[in-house]
């Protein structure tokens, strides 16, 4: 495998490391064996841990008032992949990339995965992009794209797909994730039930076109870009159409594409339940789809989310994979330094959720002892899981601080000078 | 029919306002012909309109923090019927009342039927309560009901369910609505799928009790009394339970029942396309489940989810039928005052959506003109029926203006001197 | 005063509808008459009704996924002149414009006066931009502006605001509102208290260039671009602000800036109540700062903020003087059609809130009567004067359809043609 | 000191515990010692942390639906104190008692302070009652009462706030805490700035009989009685109101009182800022004013409310002394056992600020790097301060464990057996 960052540095930067870093796994071992938790099988679990990066997240994100590029900012899907190397050399957490097209298109496919391979990355769900019109574009999507009135912007809305389909195969991912912004700004723009139902025959022609082993993942959103209603806004939609469209159909969970108060940790758990749930775009929001870094916000709803997670697994054992994948936009912060961080933070999630003792909850819940219960989640989202977390990385060949290692290796600095800004550069900021 | 008010009052009222009606009426009619409406296609279709009216509604509502009753509430069914009587008397847009058990558990079903068909009243839904524990209850719903631990609480709160069916068979009524308040105030109360689980399996029992001309009506709900989750929380949930159940459950839309900036229509619009629209609690509210009156608020809203409604009816014609029903919470005005402007408000946006111009309409969709499909509505939403609806009342027999005929009447003023208020009085302020 | 669509062409339009409007106009008089109210008084109020249009309105807004520019967008701040003459001739309603530095900035600002002089129209308060980078900027202000740690950038963004005044003294502006996007994506990244002193200082350094005869209007937004937090997130922040500021400063109160479930005429009548209710940009939302054309969401919700108008304008006389101001982003409609409809929609909540009986409403209020109190400003609000605008429009030299006259002309076919659009251009979508 | 549970049995508890207890203690030490952090001096801070215990919040709460009284309820004040001791013995986190009057009136205020000294208890800022009808008053509150329209209900409720003061001054207390449920719940029912001029009225009267060592803390609240506006809904009206009563007048954030989104902390900045904090109720929330448990929706929440604090506190320095009180609703737990981990949950937040590197911190802001800026506070925040927590009560002489002591000591079944409950008990359940 190739590594991007010098190993010579990594391994200088764990050595100055590795004794506190022993002294807090001992002093934590210690607690948790009082507490009857083997911190081995914790670790072992957290190395398990893998999501998805995705490929636009390395660039700079900004909004619709202004973008403030970063330095050394990837100008190419190849420069993207050598970013998305670099965080999972650091975490050892994110093993793969989404691809977002036509940003990502590459001249060559097969050039890509190869330098995929070689970077030790794989290629999770592709992402298909019919919310912005590109140049030479036959069809406008200005007003709608698998639910416009326009046949022709429907049928080019779908074709498209199917081609992301075709190029995903080549590089080896087994999933579509098919995101519209279709909506209507006023009331009486759409007529709404007509809308779904044009939905609803785009998306099965896409859905014919799915391989056999690949999965069809329908995400939903509240808002945005349309202001008054949007075709597929809730789960209850998602979940409506992907069991129309059949069992490749699964829902996915934008942490951010919600209405205010949401529960979502319960959304996960309906969606478990009806056998839907296909998998996450992580983030964390304040207000809207804010987009910001995972956890950052409210970490104890990524631990509730996970907290169902592990429920599900417990009850629907190794049938039980949804995808995990990072979705944030950066706008303040190098986006390496913020997708390295994130990545331990839905990992945090993950191991804090492990260590819940399910039989006592179980035990809580049956005799109606609300406080307890709640203290039983409590008690394993306030465990500082930091060192099982670092343990991990360092025995998986990563960092025990990446963001440090990163600082050090001089990469920005170094991009900053190879990546010169393009002018007026497009396909970064957008999630 | 038993008259409440005294019909020569009624006439009385008519008498000095006919004629300015009239010249409303004419002027409106006037207006409505240069748009190429007929007037009085509207006002025969105003007739038409009914909506239920509920039994709880007519005593003065409250809040954790206080009740302030009013004079002469109704202190029991009896008393509750003829309340409901004059608010049909006055408007002609109530003729069917909705009981809650065992808030409203005659002593005698046959008398009840009797005093109801002698007030030219029928019965709508009824309503099952296991989210309070009644005097000698053998087993309390403080951890649930329908989604209980317990399974005996389970069983009771089953039980109770048919119990009304049996007791709505014997009254006349087609439908039984089921809205339980079972959740958790804590993460970790309650395991989330196995609630849902345990709320599966208590629905089906109930539904196995179901005449086949009954529909069970399964309503959702954000948030109270359960503060963290609500086992029926949105649309989603209710629709995924009710495709379990079978033809005859239903889901059933309360306004207030939704998350902030939750689009309304839209799910009627879903719930209508998939065949589960099961009809309606109307209220209106600003920041929770705060069931003021109808069309208070944000009377454009009430306006889109009839025109949802007016457009699933000329998809789906005669089989679609939701059914309508107040349910609010009076905790200012006379009970009586409220529930007549509000069935009043919610004609209102019943005719105004049946103004709506759909080939234009449909027209403006087709060629993305938002617009002018947004005109198309509010031309139709800004139309004052006004002078329509008072019309159809005077043609069906009731008041020109209800309030105001009512507040002449001196209802109130009787009612306060034969009903001294019970001490302690339940039954009243929930909604 | 240069026409910008032909005289003869309005003419025709009028021509074609002045019957039609006479008669509706006269059955309106009639019914408001049988209210005591006096048809042509409220024509004359309608008359003297005037808001702002935003200049960057009349081009094309977008999301930060993707803007669809529409046909013929004015390419400079000569050419957004033109469409706002087109706006006011034909609505007579929008006699000023409201410009945007650096957007806006014109060569020879001497001409853009004699320009806008010819065209009838003037210049309402100027707007900064410190949300933006532009090209050649010294300092960035991707980490805030006024707020920014560093002082060249802060100094730098006081100095724009300085050069505004400057430039809206020449233009015969009279105001300059002030909004920064500034704020923080992550806790932590802000000191909260230090980011307000520091906007404090810097909005002084601003208010002390103010001229005697200016206002400065201090806007206040909930999120966005900033997605953890905003300096000036909320009314109580901005009230902070205009009292240590002194008389000049005020507040103004855009309607997309609030947390959901607001009551925003609240916030209008504790601003005039304490005399710092400087102004409004109107428009509408559902969701977030959706900039949706006034009135499309919650026309009763703009009706209730006219309504505390016209109680101010009752208690405080000739000096409650609020500027009005549209500021929309027109995504999918043709922004000229978007802000004549929405002008008129701004000017029938004043109409319909001059109709409240006030009287009546005191009364019903003295005696707790809250149905007959609502009741009295739902009379007010459903009575259709639409046949008052028409005729206000047609006497003033405006058009009775204006969006009908407005396709008649072709203007917008001809500006297709005459203005091809330039590459990348910038400078619209974002309000 | 009377003590209520056995103080034998404690120390029992303690001994059983006292060995892991230390272990916990030395590895989190040693932790934070790597860190540059000394444990010890944590501990001493968390021992100075004290937090007021309503009244009201030992009897089970409940909803406008239901509530399910638990057993062993206290009946009256001096049960209620009782409790409060228990909670207090334990957890040595809550040394004051919030009163409620006319709840708490007591018959002889002398023996209630001698019940209160005898327990170690003081008592904190008392509370008046304005939102509920009393057996026997002359005037209602139905439709307000320092804002009422009559003015005998006004001056009834000025009176009972100065006979609040009074009953205060008695027992020792320094603050009168005014939280009023007034406002409408339709358009048009209250003349919005009429309200509030009543309001200021009403509170200016009050305000002139606090003693001069006397603060009154004004609450606000966004709805709820109220349900379309609330007279004192947002910070901003409070400190608006604050400002015109003078240096004795404090604004109170209740943490549930708030707009969905809101960013509270930045409140809790702006209210320090400007010397108008006056304390806090604290819970927590996930819908409205839901009253759950502080720290058990959004614990994150709760640490940067109190990073404000850290950070107003070094600003400030002594002066800064806001008054922290729980504000709770316990309808599903044993109310001791709510409080005593809220207690703690509360506590916990303010050891975790004390761990916030301030000076790293300010230093990341200086530089711009919001990552690490958040990570700093993140790494304060999953500190498990835990073991802090627990030495901090042993050495004050409480309970390693409060609910597992409390269940222990089996107070509560003695309570069940003394206190049989009263038949339509009130005075609970409101918060």
């Amino acid at each position: 495998m190739d590594h991007i960052i010098d190993a010579g540095q990594v391994e200088q930067h764990n050595a100055a490391r590795r004794a506190a870093l022993q002294a807090d796994y001992d002093a934590l071992g210690g607690m948790l064996s009082r507490r009857g938790v083997d911190i081995e099988a914790l670790t072992a679990k957290a190395q398990t841990f893998a999501v998805a990066v995705p490929s636009w997240g390395v660039g700079t994100g900004g909004t619709r008032f202004a973008r403030f590029p970063g330095r050394g900012e990837p100008r190419d899907v190849t420069e993207k992949l050598q970013d998305c190397a670099v965080i999972h050399q650091l975490t050892r957490a994110t093993p793969t990339v989404s691809l977002h097209f036509p940003w990502d298109r590459p001249a060559d496919p097969k050039a890509l995965r190869e330098q995929a391979d070689a970077l030790g990355l794989g290629f999770d769900a592709v992402n298909s992009n019919t919310f912005q019109d590109q140049p030479g574009q036959a069809h406008t999507y200005k007003f709608g794209s698998l639910t416009a009135q326009s046949q022709a912007a429907r049928e080019q809305a779908v074709a498209h797909n199917i081609d992301c389909i075709e190029l995903g195969k080549t590089l080896g991912s087994r999933g579509l994730t098919v995101w519209v912004g279709d909506g209507a700004n006023f009331p009486g723009q759409h007529n709404l039930r007509g809308a779904l139902e044009r939905y609803i025959d785009s998306a099965r022609a896409i859905y014919a076109a799915l391989p056999a082993d690949w999965l069809m993942y329908i995400e939903h959103k509240l808002f945005e870009p349309a202001f008054y209603c949007s075709t597929i806004a809730d789960w209850g939609t998602s979940f409506a159409v992907a069991q129309l469209l059949g069992d490749k159909a699964k829902c996915l969970v934008d942490l951010g594409h919600h209405a205010p108060n949401t529960n979502i940790e319960m959304i996960v758990a309906r969606l478990a339940q009806f056998g839907k749930l296909g998998g996450f775009h992580f983030n964390d929001s304040k207000y809207g789809d804010d987009d910001l870094d995972s956890g950052s916000i409210d970490p104890f709803q990524l631990f509730l989310v996970f907290n169902e997670l592990a429920d599900a697994a417990l009850r629907d054992g190794a049938a039980f994979k949804p995808a995990y994948m990072l979705d944030q936009s950066h706008n303040v912060t190098d986006p390496i330094e913020s997708l390295m961080s994130s990545a331990v933070e839905v990992q945090r999630a993950f191991v804090q959720a492990a260590l819940v003792d399910r039989a006592a909850l179980a035990g809580h819940q049956e005799a109606n002892d609300a406080l307890q219960a709640a203290q039983t989640l409590k008690h394993a989202f306030r465990t500082d899981v930091s060192p099982i977390l670092a343990m991990a990385r360092l025995r998986s060949g990563g960092a025990i601080d990446p963001v440090a290692a990163y600082r050090a290796s001089g990469w920005r600095e170094q991009a900053a000078v190879k990546r010169p800004p393009k002018a007026g550069a497009s396909g970064s900021g957008i999630v």
